[in-house]
């Protein structure tokens, strides 16, 4: 059922890249930008359209931000999965593009995908407010750079190499960085559009990008990888400290549970009108991919 | 004289860009980005700021479109540097960024850096109106992905392994997008700040941006290592058509002298208010570095 609602959001988001990418030709950087940015789960590019759909956003607008942060997160798994990083061959089930491609073209896409990603928040299909596109813009900076996403994924380089493993308070960290903040403006970009109090969908998003990732550390060592689309048990042969690894997989299940019920909490202001909401947060630890 | 006018705007770009790198700390990423965006000759800001100086916009506002310019401009050259890339390990005279920390944090860094230079567009720094900082960013967007510099840098490396050499049309197209829609952006800068009409500025920056281009190959062929601060000599070793091989050395220098030319005289309409960009296009076909 929820599955039905995120496949129907995945559909749109696909259509709504496909249009913004229509003028950039068929050169291999271009083939591989489609490439990178089509499929998934498109949790992100939902949680905009839901929070759009809350505060009463026109959903043909909020499309372009939903599109918009599939970008971003389609840049962050190309760089992600290159050889210098992850070192992954798997993505989605399919080649990842340094695979397909090589890794200069997956440099340059995933370069470009970012760029495009404020392109589509800059352009008037977003907002007619001038000050909503650029608080969508400055927020989704600061979620991506050096004080977010890419500062969670410089953490975790360094805790590769670090003599002892790291502590909870450390990987939380880290999460709230490299898929927290994210997930974060996903959610709240709904309530940004609508210029309303973001707080409750911070609260909801917070603890939901958390127990996403405890999840993906529990999918990682339980989970089975053809469906999950990826390699796994890669954190535990890396040696990696990981939310399991800590609480052991069943303290980390516990840990994500609760953590849905706080998400689920934080939904009390919007009444029944988030149900779709609460689901996405049950959503996010019963999936096997 | 116009080296210390380069110089002075140097200085102020720097300062700028320590002051928004200010509060993001001190991890190996970081210093990374601070280290790829410090120095370099800064001709992209010194445009913005002389752009906006033209045009009668508020210095202390120009100084952030500048600092952000340089903050892409040096997302391009971490990038652009990796093995997978050019693979050089020189650059302005010092090791490049992959070369002194490791491959992933060149990765981050530049892709932190272009998140960074978007960040400060969108700031109410550069321009108290909104729309301003939306035409900044839409056409920084437009100039630097797969329109503009991916798009050339794609182009270039498609001719890496090309069975013929580019044509001179080529080349010229690859360049518009490798350099030269960020020099047209810089150069443009001032007057969007301003909301007047860009296009004396974009034909100026056009032709100066190729004869930049030319001087560059030049540069390549017969120019001093140790004062450029990189490895020359490269093009030619790789079989790359460049203008230089298209043109001869005679031919390319007459072909960027015509182009600076070309390019004060599309400052006319600006009288003598404009000669300080007119001795930047001389200066870039008789620089050594």
């Amino acid at each position: 059922m929820f599955q039905q609602v995120l496949n129907g959001a995945a559909g749109r988001i696909s259509l709504c890249l496909d249009e913004v990418m229509a003028p950039f030709g068929d050169l291999p950087v271009v083939e591989a930008m489609r490439y990178a940015s089509s499929g998934g789960k498109r949790l992100r590019g939902f949680l905009v359209l839901e929070s759009a759909r809350l505060h009463g956003v026109d959903q043909a607008r909020a499309i372009y931000a939903a599109a918009a942060v599939e970008a971003l997160h389609a840049y962050s798994l190309v760089h992600d999965d290159l050889p210098c990083m992850d070192d992954d061959d798997l993505r989605r089930g399919q080649p990842t593009v340094h695979v397909k491609w090589d890794e200069a073209t997956a440099v340059l896409a995933g370069d470009a995908l970012q760029t495009l990603a404020f392109e589509i928040l800059a352009s008037d299909a977003v907002s007619d407010d001038p000050k909503v596109r650029l608080a969508l813009i400055t927020s989704m900076a600061k979620a991506s750079g050096a004080q977010g996403m890419v500062l969670g994924q410089a953490l975790d380089i360094a805790a590769e190499t670090a003599s002892v493993p790291l502590t909870l308070a450390q990987i939380t960290h880290l999460q709230d960085g490299k898929t927290g903040a994210l997930i974060c403006w996903s959610a709240e970009a709904g309530a940004r559009m609508a210029c309303a109090d973001v707080t409750p969908l911070r609260n909801y998003a917070r603890a939901m990008g958390l127990a996403f990732q405890i999840a993906d550390d529990v999918l990682d060592v339980e989970g089975d990888a053809a469906l999950a689309g990826k390699r796994l048990g890669k954190d535990a042969e890396a040696g990696k400290a990981t939310f399991v690894s800590l609480l052991g997989l069943v303290g980390a299940k516990a840990r994500a549970a609760q953590l849905v019920e706080e998400a689920i909490a934080a939904l009390d202001p919007y009444g029944n009108a988030a149900d779709t909401l609460r689901q996405a947060a049950q959503f996010v630890i019963t999936r096997n991919m």
